[in-house]
C-alpha cells in the first residue's frame, strides 16, 4: 500500500522558488557578516542532553526535543525502570525522567552551543573570537502561524572583547544587511545600564525585572495603565512620580540621553549607560552611508536577565510585524561551562520573518537570480538536434552561463518553452535541422518574445 | 559546577578554518549543479517515522534516530504499556516497539525524504524535475574513522526523465566539480543492464545478486577465488568459465564494449545496456574541455537493487580512499508513496572524502579565501587612533574588501599584528597619532614583511 506523504507538525519543505530567495537573504547577511571579519563555525545537530538542560528556563527545558536512546542504553534505563517501578511509583513520570536525563537532544538555540564550543575550543581560538553561525534549531513549541518547530537562525557574536567598536560594528551591520535587502528598518537601541540606574534612583534597584516588564508594556498599554502595574507590584507612589518624564521622551536621540542624564544623575551605572550609547550614536553619525533610522528606546528590554550593555531590536518600518533582528551585549556566557568573565555581544537575524517581509513588500520580484538559476534553454526538434546542443551547451557554461538542454525528445516544441517558462528561463534557443546546418539559432527572449538569429558566441556574449 | 563540556560521540564542530574549506567545496559543488539547472530543496531535519522505515532495510531501520514522544502522546503510549504490561510481557522490548511505532525520526538520507517530496509535490513540480539537495543526515552507526553519526550528503537528481543526457550531463558536472577542486579522478561506469544480460547469458537470471557480489570483489581478492565463491553459491561450473573472458577486459572502453557485446550477443537487455554506455561515452568525446579518466567497469554494481541503468563511480587518481561521489540510475524511486513509473538518475558527493582528499594533496594551501576570510586589519596605538579607523574601515567595506578594526585598546601593537598571524589576515594597516595627521597609513603585507606608505584609496585601490 502506497503511504499518503506528510511531514511532522511545524516543519517545512522548502521548493526551489523558496530556496533561491531564502538562499539570497542567507547570502546577503553572510557576505556582511565576512566584511565585517567574523567566520564561521558550525556544531552538531545534537547535543548532550547535560549541554542543554536548564540554560532556557523550565519552559524551555520542555521545549527541547531528546533523542529516544537505543540499544544497550535503553535496555539499560528499562531494566532499571521495571526493577522501581516494583515498588509502585508512577510508571510514565518515571520513564520520561530516566529517559530524558541523559543522551542527547536536538540544539534549540544557537547560543549555548557556541558557548560549549568556546570553551571546549578555548585552547585553538584567536581572542577577540567574532564568529557566526547559520543552522537549523528545533523546538517542541505548538505549531502556528510563524512559528515553527525547525527553523534557522543566523547569529553573530564576539567574544573575548568588551570594546564598544563591536556594538557599533554590529550596527553597521543590520544597516548594511537590510540595506542591501531593501527593507527599511528601525534600529532600536537601549542599554541595561540605563534600566539598573532608573531602578536604582527611584529606590527600588531589586525590582529592576518588575519595573522593566512593566516599562515595556507601554506601547501597547499606555502610561496610566503602565504606572497601576507598577503600584500593583508594590513600586511606592513617590518612585513612580519620578518615572513620569522616562515615558514623555522628546525630540532626538542625544536630546532623549540629555533628559534621561538628569534623571540618572545620581546613578554611576545609569551615566554609564549614557555614555555608552552617546559614543555609538556619535561613531554611527561619521558613517557617510549609513541609512538606518536609530532609535533610543528606553523600553527595550529584551532577555533582560542575559543582557548586561547594549540591547538592539531591528523593526521593518513598512510592515507590521515583529522584530526581525534582535541582540545585545552580555557578560558571562560562557561561566556555566567553566570560562567566566568572558564578555561577548551579538545579534541574531529572524530569517522567518525576513523573508515575510520581502515578499510583503515584493522585494523579490526585483531580484535577478539567474546566478542561482537556469539562464539559457535550448529546445530542439529531435534527438540529432539535442545531441547536436551538447558541445553549445558546454561552451556557454564554460563561458559561466547556467544553461539546460531539453532532456527529452519530445513532439510538441511548445513542452519546452512550457518548461522555460514555469522555471523562470529567461532565454530559449531553438535548434533544428535548419539551425544544425548553418550554426545559426533562433534566441527567444521569454520576457519580451522578441525572437533573434544569432550564433552561439554571439548568444554567450550577450548572455554572460 | 562548571560542566566540562564535549559533544555526542560521532558528532563534530566544525571550526572557521574547516568551515572555510568545506564552504569551499560545498560552494564549488553547489555552482556546477547550478550551471546544469539543477534547483535547491530542503526537506526537515525530522520525517515521519513510517516515511522513513522500511526504506533502508533492517539494518537501517535500527540505525534510524528517532525523537522521544512528549507531553500527552507519551503518556498515551505509556499507559497503554502499563496497561499490557501488567500481562507479563517483557517491559523493554514493548517500550522500545511502542516508543518506535510512530512519531518523528531524523533524516537517514536525502533519497527518501526527496521521493516523498516529489510525491507530495507533484501538482506544483516542472518534470523533468532536476534537484539538488545539501544537507545533514543522521544515521546511530558506530563511530569510527571516516565515519560519522551526522554527515553531510550533496545530491543532485533529475526525475521524470528517461533520457541518457542526464547521464551524460551528470558525468559532465562530476568532471567539471573535480576539476574546480583541482582533484584528478577517475569516473567509473557500469549498467545494470549489463549485469543483467551477464545473468541471463550464462544461464542464472535469477542468481544476479550472488554473480554481481562476487565480481564486485574482483579487485580485491582476484579471479580465482571469485570464480570459487560463484561455484560455491551453486553457479554451475560452465556458467562460471563463461564468465571468464569478463575478468579479462583489456584496451578502451570502446573495445571492452566490443568484447562483452560478443559475450551478451544472446541478451537483449544486455545489448540495450552496451548502447547506452556507448551513446553517453560518444558524446562525452566530443566535449573539449573534459579532463576525467572515464572507464568502463563491469565490477561496479553499487547499491545493486536500486539501479536499473547507469552505474556511477568516481575515485580520486592520487589518493588511497574509497569513492568519493557514486550514483546511478533508479525506476521506481518514488512508488512506495504512491507515484509509480517515474524514472529518476542522480549523483552524490562524499564531502568529508573530498575534503580528506584535499588535504592530502595539499590542495586547500592553494586557495585564496579572502572572499569568505579578512583581507585588512586596521591595527593602532590607542583609543583615538582606533575611532580614527572607523570611517576608513566603512570605505574599504563598501569596497568589497572584507575589514576589521583590532576592537580593544591594547599597549603592544604586536598582539595585533599575533591576530592578523592566527587570523592568516593578509594586510594589517597600522594607525598612529602621525598616521591620523597625515592620513598616509603603514600597511604591512603579511605575507612578505613589506611595508608601505599609502593613502587608504591607494589601499583600497591595491587589495580591491
Amino acid at each position: 500500500m502506497a503511504q499518503k506523504p506528510s511531514i511532522p507538525r511545524g516543519t517545512r519543505d522548502f521548493s526551489p522558488v523558496e530556496m533561491v530567495r531564502r538562499n539570497y537573504i542567507f547570502d546577503t547577511i553572510r557576505s556582511v557578516f565576512q566584511r565585517y571579519g567574523y567566520q564561521p563555525i558550525e556544531t552538531p545537530a545534537m547535543e548532550n542532553i547535560e549541554t542543554l538542560m536548564g540554560k532556557y528556563g523550565e519552559e524551555g527545558d520542555r521545549l527541547i526535543f531528546k533523542i529516544t536512546p537505543r540499544g544497550d542504553r535503553l535496555l539499560d534505563i528499562l531494566d532499571e525502570i521495571s526493577a522501581i517501578w516494583d515498588k509502585k511509583e508512577n510508571l510514565p513520570d518515571l520513564i520520561n525522567k530516566k529517559m530524558m536525563a541523559s543522551g542527547e537532544a536536538l540544539r534549540y538555540d544557537l547560543t549555548v552551543p557556541f558557548a560549549r564550543y568556546v570553551v571546549q575550543h578555548q585552547s585553538e581560538i584567536t581572542f577577540p573570537f567574532k564568529r557566526y553561525q547559520i543552522q537549523p534549531v528545533w523546538r517542541a513549541d505548538k505549531p502556528q502561524k510563524g512559528r515553527y518547530r525547525e527553523f534557522y537562525q543566523c547569529d553573530a557574536d564576539v567574544i573575548g572583547s568588551d570594546s564598544l567598536l563591536n556594538e557599533i560594528e554590529l550596527t553597521q551591520m543590520i544597516d548594511e544587511v537590510f540595506g542591501k535587502l531593501g527593507v527599511s528598518v528601525t534600529i532600536k537601541i537601549n542599554n541595561r545600564k540605563i534600566l539598573s540606574g532608573i531602578a536604582e534612583v527611584i529606590g527600588e534597584k531589586d525590582r529592576i525585572v518588575d519595573i522593566t516588564v512593566a516599562i515595556d508594556k507601554l506601547d501597547k498599554i499606555g502610561e496610566e495603565k503602565v504606572m497601576e502595574e507598577l503600584l500593583a507590584k508594590g513600586v511606592s507612589k513617590p518612585a513612580v512620580d519620578k518615572l513620569k518624564p522616562l515615558f514623555r521622551l522628546q525630540g532626538t536621540n542625544q536630546e532623549k540621553l540629555n533628559s534621561i542624564a538628569n534623571l540618572l544623575s545620581g546613578s554611576e551605572t545609569g551615566l554609564k549607560g549614557i555614555n555608552e550609547l552617546e559614543y555609538v550614536f556619535s561613531a554611527l553619525s561619521h558613517i557617510s552611508h549609513f541609512t538606518s533610522h536609530i532609535s533610543l528606546d528606553i523600553t527595550l528590554a529584551r532577555g533582560l536577565n542575559y543582557y548586561t550593555g547594549a540591547i538592539f531590536e531591528v523593526k521593518a518600518n513598512d510592515v507590521q510585524i515583529g522584530s526581525i533582528c534582535g541582540g545585545g551585549r552580555y557578560d558571562d556566557l560562557t561561566g556555566i561551562f567553566g570560562l567566566p568573565n568572558v564578555s561577548g555581544v551579538g545579534i541574531s537575524f529572524g530569517i522567518d520573518r525576513i523573508f515575510d517581509v520581502m515578499t510583503e513588500l515584493n522585494l523579490f520580484d526585483k531580484i535577478d537570480y539567474t546566478s542561482q538559476t537556469t539562464k539559457l534553454l535550448f529546445a530542439h526538434f529531435g534527438e540529432k538536434e539535442r545531441d547536436f546542443c551538447i558541445p553549445l551547451a558546454a561552451k556557454a557554461r564554460a563561458a559561466g552561463i547556467n544553461t539546460e538542454i531539453y532532456p527529452d525528445v519530445v513532439k510538441k516544441i511548445s513542452k519546452q518553452f512550457d518548461y522555460a517558462n514555469k522555471k523562470q528561463i529567461p532565454y530559449v534557443a531553438v535548434v533544428g535541422s535548419d539551425e544544425m546546418q548553418s550554426g545559426v539559432l533562433g534566441l527567444k527572449n521569454m520576457g519580451t518574445g522578441e525572437q533573434k538569429k544569432m550564433k552561439i558566441e554571439e548568444i554567450i556574449h550577450l548572455l554572460k
